[in-house]
């Protein structure tokens, strides 16, 4: 006689093969019943027009019928019900720490210093996403894909987008029709769909997640630190003083929140003059020792303006981009991950 | 015998001294009566408290006094209550004309841009204001004063900060204890403040009134769309693609609020190398002339990164700075005016 353990067993060698998690951990297989060798069950779906429907279906029936005993094999599909399942991502996801990229100032670089931390922290062997939280005016996909990707579906959600070295990256932007079109919102929708993409994206198992934050102390600054598990900010700032004056409200607000400031990265801090080698500081000089001293935490980095970080930004190609800048600063959140995985409760 | 016509005459002549406007139309004089030559009549403050009241008391009890026939003045002060009279500044103030400078993006040079602009309106001999719309990043007041400068009261309400060249300003820094004090609000309460910017300060009398707004296309954008009388938006861009890409969320929106769209401003297009006098263009190649034909409006003019800009925003010292790149642009406003105050119902 064949047990319900044992059909569940199967059950959980079979994937689904977009999310990669199998039918059993994700809570699909339902009214498993068993007469004789007759295995009854039903698979639940987000919705009926799962175009991977048929496929999850004959592969679940086959990996049961190649069971000793089993005579017969019924699956029904049935579709998940609104309310009780909503939120199912969030149990699903595994999201070992999250760091927010974060200067309260417009264009001084925070994407790009989230999208080279990512590469870096990917370099360090760690699985990374990246949650675009610039609802209005997100820069993580156009830096990532030379062409905009198209966002594809589970049956229990929305998967990010993979790039190619394999970061998981969501943004509003993979949601329009046209990457140039606006989205005219109050903040409070800004704020609702920031906290979507937290609680109804499939990201799996990542070791971290980069938030990039839009410009501002308002709503989506708001949303992610009042309600993601943030393990910091990282600063960004430009060497201008009224630059740095925005990005003091930003560490002000950081402190306000309770979310530790995990230190500061100067970006356009110069220009190298092709043609003399010199450096040239074309927004003055730099601050950043002193800014960093007043916000309170460590001076990361400079980065500076390079022609090259434009062009490969806006041909899709920043996972292309060599720099060693950040690095350091990957190294040592990496080590995070695995103390906590080495720690006995870990 | 004195009449009541007499009598509101001569208080006609009377201003209040930060207001430079008179206490009739300011609608401060009430309750008027004339026995034989006894004048009664009240004065309505926004505040009993207002520091001005003895002296502007003073001078409508000497101006009274002074007509034939007058034997007594009494003057009573009252509060002006507060429901009837709020939006008061709206009726006082006379606005020609109202223009957006936008980009969608941030740190491409908006406030510059308006800066700029409003120095160069001034320049043509027209009285102008800057209302700086970016309540959580504001970066107007810092260009325009060395030091944080103090908002001063009136009897009917706030007046904006006057610069060295006489441009108007109101921004949320200057309510601020501390200019790096962060705004920690949702956007609708943003909305709110860039509302009461325009109904409760007293601008007074201006040709040229232009609004800084932030990044995104939220709330700042969106309520300065719905609800100022707006002659159109100039836009401001990098040479970036990807700012590109925003910049065109902006004009998208602006189309579809129905507000014109006057130009573009392509800023950070180059730098000139110091030392061998070549323009680099760090940001790489220019798409300013696409980018115009692409949203619709003609291209304004390049602003270069500039080390002295730089310096010069960063010491208050904006007005000081020598371009002529938005002259035409000014000029062209300008002609505006004029066309409209010879126009039959000017």
């Amino acid at each position: 006689m064949v047990t319900k353990e044992e059909v569940l067993k199967v059950l959980s060698a079979v994937e689904d093969p977009e999310i990669r998690r199998n039918l059993v951990e994700l809570g699909m297989v339902r009214n498993l019943k068993i007469e004789g060798g007759h295995v009854v069950f039903d698979l639940a779906l987000t919705t009926l027009a799962c175009p991977l429907k048929d496929q999850i279906v004959a592969q679940a029936r086959e990996a049961v019928f190649a069971l000793d005993g089993v005579t017969a094999v019924d699956v029904g599909v049935v579709e998940m019900s609104d309310g009780k399942e909503q939120g199912l991502a969030t149990h699903l996801n595994r999201i070992g720490n999250v760091i927010a990229v974060m200067s309260g100032k417009g264009g001084v670089g925070k994407s790009l210093v989230a999208g080279l931390l990512a590469v870096a922290l990917k370099g360090e062997g760690l699985s990374v996403g990246i949650l675009d939280a610039d609802i209005t005016g997100p820069s993580i996909p156009k830096m990532f894909f030379p062409d905009q990707p198209r966002l594809t579906g589970s049956p229990l959600g929305v998967l990010p987008v993979r790039t190619g070295l394999g970061i998981e990256i969501m943004s509003m932007n993979l949601l329009l029709p046209h990457q140039d079109d606006p989205v005219i919102w109050r903040g409070p929708l800004l704020g609702k769909a920031i906290q979507q993409f937290w609680e109804e994206i499939i990201w799996g198992s990542l070791d971290y997640l980069v938030v990039d934050l839009p410009p501002g102390t308002s709503d989506a600054s708001l949303t992610v630190m009042q309600s993601f598990p943030l393990e910091g900010v990282i600063l960004v700032t430009s060497p201008q003083d009224l630059a740095g004056m925005v990005v003091k409200k930003a560490a002000k607000m950081a402190r306000h929140m309770k979310v530790p400031i995990l230190g500061l990265l100067e970006n356009m801090s110069y220009v190298i003059c092709p043609d003399t080698g010199r450096k040239l500081e074309v927004f003055g000089p730099s601050h950043a020792q002193e800014m960093a001293r007043e916000i309170g935490g460590p001076l990361l980095g400079r980065l500076p303006i390079d022609p090259d970080i434009t062009r490969l930004c806006d041909a899709g190609r920043i996972e292309e981009y060599q720099t060693d800048i950040l690095a350091p600063v990957a190294k040592q959140l990496a080590s995070r991950v695995l103390s906590t995985e080495m720690s006995p409760d870990g």
